[in-house]
């Protein structure tokens, strides 16, 4: 397998704020087409250690990319280091410099002289035209190995990147084709999934399997090698599929999708409509589902009544019940979700009701206990959960199996 | 000023999903000593790589920090690595082998064979204890050099580098005291903010003024270097306070703290209460406010009315003004705000309506308009925005023009 190092430049990337995230998407990209990345490394404005960063990936790596260092200013040290590393020169390119001009020109400014480094170009390389921004790119074959050079910012980078550069190096691979599916599971625990399905995917050595823990979802990654894109997907069909097998519903997303777009679609092919009662989550389950576009054909209303009074007010939760039961309690959580059925008139009402901590925990009722309900004009139900986590975990994972009660009433 | 370079090991860091954010947190930690972070790495179970990445961080850098590799499992190099880097043995410690199977008792299990691997500790070694995992640290002082081993998992990693490292990291700085302060700014472009502060931060060296556009929102990070910590707070105090001259009302916290929990706060210690009508932000803001611990004593009531017919039934907008002016404008914008606040019993109410996209917009009301309006028991106002950016990102502004309106009223 070919391997690459990705060599991000900036000293922006060495502060607290800032993490390079190039590099995920390049090696996304680079996997596609099956080469391995080895090594990161993120430099700053320091040409001895960029010189010997570039130096030693090109000494053991096929495939080396950087991103940034290519701008205009002083700072911008990437071609003239990487020129040092090769021990080629540097020459100013007439056809790039007139096309730096000319992106000027077409905003109606005149190029600052200080662009025309830009138009320096290592010796030996091919030009890579950014239509993006003023920095072109360079590529480089050296010693057996290549050497790309993309600008920093991922809209001059990506399209740089894919139509120029990709095809380049796919040449290389000799046609090899790796697809990704991810499948994503609620509902079970990390080990719980493993137990079940390692019998399945440890019998595999294409496609590998990967199972992420993703905050509170499981993801399996199922990666696939084949000479077309077709016999990739043929084997991620198979293992999918027994995988399917052994988790049945737990899965509610065979393709990366999110568990609103799932609903939502599901919602919307069956002409179903939804309104929303939340407490403890505060709007976060309405706002997941009105994150999707499109989602104005399903839901109708959503209804945060964190106050006694507003569940009694304004979802008709009857004032005994809360007085009986306390408000987190499955009898209110029922009540909150036929209560906004009914006035939204909707073909479904799903509610949550429960303590996100982290105050307002009792012996009794402590951080973490959820009542959820789902109502339609026959009947309702509700679930009982504990969920461990801090606030924000809490209420996410409250909202997460509020919608998969929801979505698995619609299979 | 010392040179740290921080080494992040594990074969998962290096696929498109997994960015590694412990040298983010290491950054901060270090940057607040002064010391400088000029290198990071990441790598994967690839020996002869990792003895390249230590040996060469080794040979440039003062400080050398790496995270992960310390687990049980063949996978789990650092250890091994690290002391063939440094040309030295890899011994068994009685000592530290208790204290693993001390852990596993603990939570009565039986120590794995596996795990007797982790009491392999470097020649010369000091031993950093890790009360939340069985993999124990190592620091190691070598030809003037300091190198940190640390568990990968930020929950043992984190506890072990504050207590156990930098203690010994700050000895050698001969005391530097570095603070961050972070100013946000709300309502302003990022090029306005820098026209009118660049004057004043441009006179000081010290402090540091770093301006960040993160998503919607200006950060104005300011970095002072003294003997104390008290001697830095006042550099930043003065500073500060002439940034704050320049921008007035538009900074809205000054330590960070986010536009949910300034107001927040401001509501809570005067006592007020609020509701929310949304529309196109789909419970955004009830969300970001609810998110807030101990918002329940403020925050009463949320609708999200998607529908025309939830905005009439829920929030008394009147048909007819929905029918002359259309669900997205400024007279259903207060309606819907002065509808709330009355049916909430609130002091405040605040109101969205707008096209987020990508669909529903028209040549007269394109994707981006927006009206938000805040009423009282007094009166009722309105803004009308055209904001930029895909759907999440015209919530999101929406969600923030709408509390920095609230915030503004409350000074």
């Amino acid at each position: 397998m070919i391997t690459a190092e990705i060599i991000a430049v900036g000293s922006e990337l060495l502060t607290p704020d800032r993490a390079d995230t190039n590099s995920l998407w390049l090696t996304e990209k680079l996997n596609s087409i099956g080469i391995e990345v080895k090594l990161k490394t993120i430099v700053g404005d320091d040409d001895a250690r960029l010189e010997e960063t570039i130096r030693t990936a090109l000494g053991r790596s096929r495939v080396v990319i950087t991103t940034g260092g290519l701008g205009p200013t002083e700072d911008d040290r990437t071609r003239k280091v990487a020129a040092r590393a090769m021990g080629r020169r540097l020459l100013l390119n007439e056809k790039v410099l007139e096309g730096i001009r000319a992106f000027f020109t077409r905003f109606g400014r005149t190029m600052p002289e200080i662009n025309s480094r830009q138009a320096m170009v290592i010796e030996g390389a091919e030009i890579l035209d950014n239509p993006n921004g003023t920095a072109p790119g360079m590529y480089i074959e050296h010693d057996n190995r290549s050497l790309a050079l993309l600008p920093g910012p991922p809209r001059e980078m990506r399209p740089m990147f894919e139509s120029l550069v990709l095809p380049k190096l796919k040449a290389k691979t000799g046609g090899i084709c790796v697809v990704r599916r991810s499948l994503r599971v609620a509902g079970m625990g990390e080990s719980a999934v493993d137990e079940r399905i390692a019998p399945v995917y440890t019998q595999y050595k294409n496609p590998q399997t990967t199972i992420l823990f993703n905050r509170t979802e499981i993801e399996i990654h199922l990666t696939a090698e084949a000479r077309t894109e077709q016999d990739a997907e043929l084997l991620l069909d198979g293992l999918a599929g027994q995988i399917e097998e052994r988790l049945g519903d737990a899965i509610f997303a065979f393709r990366g999708e999110t568990m609103e777009q799932v609903v939502g679609l599901r919602l919307a092919v069956n002409g179903f409509t939804i309104a929303v009662a939340e407490s403890c989550t505060g709007g976060l389950i309405a706002e997941r589902l009105t994150d999707v576009p499109g989602s104005s054909s399903y839901f109708m209303e959503g209804v945060v009544a964190y106050s006694n009074d507003a569940k009694i007010r304004s979802l008709g939760v009857p004032a005994e019940l809360i007085r009986e039961h306390g408000a987190v309690s499955a009898p209110v959580a029922e009540a909150m979700a036929r209560g906004i059925q009914a006035r939204a008139g909707t073909d479904f009402g799903i509610s949550v009701t429960g303590v996100a901590g982290p105050g307002g925990g009792t012996a009794e009722k402590p951080v973490g206990l959820i009542f959820i309900a789902l109502a339609d004009d026959a009947h309702t139900e509700h679930r009982k959960l504990m969920l461990p986590g801090d606030r924000q975990l809490i209420r996410w994972r409250a909202s997460q199996a509020a919608l998969d009660l929801l979505r698995r009433r619609l299979i």
